[in-house]
């Protein structure tokens, strides 16, 4: 069923070279193209709309969940999946998205994730979005990501747009409620004429909530990027939002951030630079033998990393 | 002309204890209470509509307009002023607008400011915005600032709202060209019901265009401040924005700062932050023999100064 493209693919956004252990559900171009659920974990399709249920019993340790989803020309995917992660778990989840486009048709992908991390529990959420293929075909992917956090529980995202995706619009929104926590790590890079739009919103609402929201990005060619990062404090509680754009060519990169605080006990910071890579960074690293574009190519992997 | 509370007035909003030295036009419920101009500095009643040309020739060094707008209640002031800056010259321009309103009806002064900064010029403006009165009426302020700063220029601005300004929204635009420079301080204290809006978005259009705002403000009470600070680079450019706030009470304050790089050479940066007065600074001067009100009033005098 897994051809060697899907493989290749599935390595970029899953890091899997062969099929996971523990719990998964492979999606290929609106299909399942495998699934697995463990005594601890149970995946149910969605009897009303397209996706799954994926169900964490409260009190799992240690395991994960590897739902990626590959998709070729001419497919528009629609898919709500849907995450109870039980009381005091520990869970990680894997969720890329590939697409491998070599003909003229647009490829599109708009997934619905909706998060409910529950009292004490701990998610740590991988999405890694990447596409390929030589076609004029558009890859778009618009994911939509929706995060309830209990009292005490963690939530920690690591959002990445590899490569090749032409058109990205990603929504964001996360509610935390007492000592609840929140990371996340975005990686964004685009090329030629590819648009990304990411828009955060964060709302601290139950007392002691933390929030740390990390933003990197590099933008090049005729490429162009918009990021909405909002934090709205609601109660005592800590957030913290910083955002570093390199632009390059004829890029065009905006930082629209927004704090709100509505207590006086809400700390919000935020940081935020767009600009060239660093001259004495590359000098440095040219004078030690490498060329402009090797250097370069050096510092943007480490920026991104 | 001028009566003991109008130059307790022109004290705060102009630093004004006498008659100043210099060009001077004194504004007082819509008509001129007094005005000077000097060999260098002409001041011209608008013909078509309420305000003044203020026309500073080339090469005039080290000399100051004063052009403070005393206001009270019952009255709805719109004036339109235009600054013409000449070239290699380097002024001072205090322009203040105190409200003494002990009365039940509104009183509002609306400014639209207009400078072109010519080549070389270096213009230092300070703006003060103060209200008092035992009454119910509102006391309104909503400046207009519009800045056009031409190759080597230097704008300076330095805008302050001290205290009793129940309503103001503040539009500020400027456009840098080749080499121009702008620096900002923006001052804000709200209290009570106040309610506060302040739009700064500065153009970098010219080569090594450069701009640094500073905003600081304290929410007190049940008062709310919004700022939109935006900066756009369309050139090799540098642009730094920090916008401070102390929230204290039940008071609310959104910071939705915007920076946007339209070309590669671009370098800007933003920096926000909101949160209560720190702790250990407050400790401190209590320790030393404070009440926690003066400690209090004594830290936010010097956020402010």
């Amino acid at each position: 069923m897994l051809n060697a493209i899907d493989k290749k693919i599935l390595a970029e956004v899953a890091d899997l070279h062969e099929i996971p252990h523990g719990a998964y559900n492979i999606r290929k171009n609106g299909e399942k193209a495998g699934r697995n659920t463990t005594a601890n974990i149970d995946i149910i399709t969605k009897q009303d709309k397209p996706g799954i249920d994926i169900i964490v019993k409260p009190g799992t340790k240690g395991e994960s969940v590897h739902i990626p989803v590959i998709l070729s020309e001419g497919m528009d995917d629609l898919v709500y999946n849907t995450f109870e992660i039980g009381a005091d778990s520990d869970v990680l989840i894997v969720a890329g998205c590939g697409i491998h486009n070599p003909g003229s048709k647009k490829a599109q992908h708009d997934g619905v994730h909706e998060f409910f991390v529950r009292k004490g529990a701990k998610m740590k959420y991988v999405e890694k979005h990447y596409g390929e293929g030589d076609g004029s075909g558009e890859r778009i992917l618009n994911p939509k990501t929706i995060i309830e956090v209990e009292e005490g529980g963690v939530a920690e995202l690591e959002m990445v747009q590899i490569r090749g995706v032409d058109q990205t619009k990603r929504d964001t929104e996360v509610r935390l409620h007492k000592n609840a926590r929140l990371i996340v790590m975005e990686r964004l890079l685009t090329t030629t004429n590819q648009n990304a739009e990411s828009n955060i919103t964060v709302e601290l609402t139950g007392e002691d909530a933390a929030a740390q929201i990390i933003s990197r990005s590099v933008a090049q060619d005729h490429s162009t990027q918009v990021f909405h990062l909002n934090m709205r404090g609601y109660a005592q509680c800590r957030g913290h939002i910083q955002c570093d754009s390199i632009i390059m060519d004829q890029a065009k990169v905006s930082s629209i951030p927004e704090i709100s605080a509505f207590h006086s006990d809400a700390q919000l910071i935020h940081e935020a630079a767009i600009g060239r890579i660093a001259n004495d960074q590359l000098i440095k690293l040219m004078t030690l033998g490498l060329t402009e574009k090797e250097a370069e190519d050096m510092i943007l992997q480490g920026f991104l990393a």
